[in-house]
């Protein structure tokens, strides 16, 4: 069966503080990297679907990215579909 | 200052165990989502950089990238600037 693929990004709301960013942006400075001013961390997948049409993979990747992969009280999501 | 972003993309190389995709792709098959072969998760960074051209954006994102964002042992990167 052709294979499709999906990226998925999930990341902390605008209005959300991102704690890990925050964390990794003084981290950098600290480290002397100074010209680096807002760091946000968010989570990237790389899925392998068994689906043979494009329309089925956006509709399985929809559901599954709002239903398992993100909180939506913190957290907001996109993805593409890649043949 | 005119400012630019950054994207860093951290993933498990092709050739090391990723434990977390693992349990993310039995979590789906287990709710129902049979269509995902397998799942690879990594992480992704949105950087604003306080400088103003492309290839120093370039250089600082590619050191912070390798020493302090990547564990080289076990992954690998990549990145893009967006003006």
């Amino acid at each position: 069966m052709p294979a499709m693929k999906a990226h998925v990004w999930v990341m902390p709301k605008r209005t959300v503080l991102d704690p890990q960013g925050q964390a990794i942006q003084h981290a950098l400075s600290s480290l002397g990297f100074h010209n680096v001013r807002e760091v946000r961390q968010g989570k990237f997948f790389v899925l392998d679907l068994d689906l043979t049409t494009r329309e089925a993979a956006e509709n399985l990747v929809e559901r599954l990215s709002r239903e398992v992969l993100t909180n939506p009280v913190i957290e907001e999501f996109r993805y593409e579909i890649v043949d």
